[in-house]
């Protein structure tokens, strides 16, 4: 079979009408779930479904599912999507790329007139950026049953609204059952939101999973003390005994180099007066890797450092993990589908880790899933100033499309072992 | 001669009815400056001096002169005092002990009929603490023309009320003019702020002088990225630069140990949020040396490590000096007189260096000076739990009295040169 390409046109020219909604002077995007302009946004898609032939249906929180029909109804269909809703100062492509991308691969079998063995259905999650309601990807989870619907149903933003009253209010309180449909594959593309693969100047990333996360506090209890009267030799000095502790936690990312991460976001000295010794040090540290075991030894390895100083300096240590996400690995038939897509479009790529949370994070919980990257500029997201380019937006689409193909068209196996 | 000894319990009763002056529950002691609570403990002072004899004199700025007359009038005088004025949760001895102690030296020569070749008088000054009005040893200042008369006037609290409208409103602007009278020397008692004197279990220091401080703000540049899809060897991670450029800085400390200090008082990362790495650190560093030498040394030390990081790192550095203070000598026939009279009462003493300001660093512009300290527990000051061993205000001011004695029994020389 030869390789099919998608419209270009037609997918840019709709990514840029749906930038429009929400747009915002800086060419940005603002559309918050459950907002005005997310039901406009969202009516929109709908529309473009229905003049490709699809079957639309909207479940229980709101989320949105285009049906293009197979040969065989009664096989389980491929899901490939992403989520519609923006951060309030956010981009055009973060979310909206994966649903147009979505779009775009049914046209393009429309296009081609290819009749898939199973159907292919793209979705658009709500609520994923967890900007209004809190936390991120719910209805994603919600779906996955990682969140029980009520709990989705009664989540409220800052005014007190309530996710349920929200969604009924633009009119997209479905009645589909939440969690139904049976899935063979779920694919999303997204943008990196890193800087990985625009500084190596690849087009399209095969995501493999996700980087498990390790938060921690770390407190340094030392002894507050005028910075003059009081020599070194009497000090207990929270920061003097931080030093060497940081410097081995960062040299845990070298030794678990290339895939580990270490952050030290906030670090803070009370009083914080400059002529005072602190009494005590606030850090937070970020610890990630995409395995499992890898991320486990790190944990270790942190808890002994800190233990071996709080043992050796003069002030005391108190380590906390404050929350553990554990690593995700997606589907293999998945990826190698992707894989296949890949060579098949003649793409360059690199198989990679995403280090941020997705849709598809919980709907491997339920399905067979993977992902596809392509690079933003500057790994800049979350922004106004996000930014593609055209060409590897196209690129990660024909990925989709001849991945999401090759999938509908194996009706004889189970991709989920 | 033999060796004169001060009243014990007349000494310490008094130092307990100031402390009941501006009294607070926990034991400490609020005496802001110009308030009813010092004008009461003026009065009391003043009653307190007129009893004992004494020629009671205010100046311009409110600072009080005690004279107990010498056999020479025209000589120049031997000055002893502090401040009565207190933090707002001071604590009892934080400048009362040493006006209460050369108050003590006055009564204790008419104890012993002793005529002094010059006269000895007693000091208190105005708003030592900087509490109400900034800054600190405003009036001591004012009086060593480190400060103009006009400037301390208009000093404002928080209230926005000056300087000279509280001193008039305490009936405390006096006629005796700003920088009169003639001094041979000025000693202070003064408890140490510090922990040195307790922890060496030594009763009396001999301050020798005044630490220099410079100030400096070290900025530190990184660049801001999200802490998963950022891989190490992306990061510009201020934090990771910082550690071997504070390393070295402490290190520096130990190279001019013992009397260098090196405080990193206020530490803080921007934005400071837990899964971003900082853009930037702003970093605040106090180094301090009794040495006008090493502190020069210190200060070429500290730019040339910032400078070479600078060069190496990913992060860029910016030091910048924020403040100088110049060490300060006290005088040699002023400390030898202080070290006579500790050999003469067979006290314990050390000499050592001064890390806090006091208003001898002003008087030792224009007069020889020089301090004493007793220790205080745990080096607490500026604190109600401020707290001192009787035996060792005794036997502070004891070594004060014998050594005001020497100094004005000495009417033939000048000790300024």
């Amino acid at each position: 079979m030869s390789v099919l390409a998608v419209n270009n046109s037609r997918f840019w020219n709709r990514l840029m009408e749906m930038a429009r909604v929400g747009g915002t002077e800086k060419g940005g995007v603002c559309r918050l779930a459950l907002t005005e302009e997310d039901r406009i946004g969202r009516e929109l898609f709908i529309k473009w479904c229905e003049q490709a032939g699809c079957t639309v249906t909207v479940d229980e929180l709101g989320n949105i599912f285009a049906r293009r029909e197979g040969r065989d109804p009664e096989l389980p269909a491929v899901l490939i999507g992403s989520h519609l809703d923006s951060q309030p100062t956010g981009g055009k492509y973060d979310g909206a790329l994966g649903v147009l991308a979505g779009l775009e691969v049914l046209e393009t079998l429309n296009d081609y007139d290819v009749e898939t063995e199973c159907a292919v259905e793209v979705v658009s999650w709500t609520n994923e950026e967890g900007a209004r309601f809190t936390p991120a990807m719910l209805a994603s989870g919600g779906y996955a049953g990682v969140f029980s619907k009520d709990f989705v149903e009664n989540r409220r933003d800052e005014n007190g609204v309530r996710f349920i009253d929200a969604l009924e209010a633009i009119g997209f309180k479905g009645k589909r059952k939440l969690g139904s449909g049976t899935y063979k594959a779920s694919l999303e593309l997204h943008i990196e939101q890193g800087p990985v693969l625009e500084a190596e100047e690849v087009p399209v990333g095969i995501v493999t999973g996700v980087q498990g996360i390790r938060w921690y506090d770390l407190q340094v209890n030392g002894s507050e003390a005028h910075a003059g009267p009081t020599p070194m030799s009497y000090r207990k000095d929270p920061v003097k005994d931080l030093l060497p502790v940081l410097s081995e936690i960062y040299a845990m990312a070298d030794a678990f180099s290339p895939h580990a991460r270490v952050t030290i976001g906030s670090l803070k000295s009370v009083p914080g007066v400059r002529n005072t010794v602190p009494g005590e040090l606030k850090v937070t540290v970020d610890l990630r890797h995409p395995e499992t075991d890898v991320l486990n030894t790190m944990h270790d390895r942190i808890q002994q450092i800190v233990q071996k100083h709080n043992a050796a300096a003069r002030s005391s240590f108190v380590l906390s993990e404050v929350w553990y996400s554990p690593p995700v690995y997606f589907d293999k038939a998945c990826i190698d589908a992707l894989q296949n897509a890949v060579e098949a479009n003649g793409a360059k790529a690199m198989k990679m880790v995403s280090g941020a949370g997705h849709d598809s994070v919980y709907l491997s919980k339920v399905m067979p899933a993977a992902m596809i990257f392509i690079p933003c500029k500057d790994g800049l997201s979350h922004n106004e100033l996000e930014h593609i380019e055209r060409e590897h937006a196209v690129a990660g689409a024909n990925v989709l499309l001849n991945a999401a193909l090759e999938l509908a068209q194996q009706p004889h196996k189970t991709l989920a072992e």
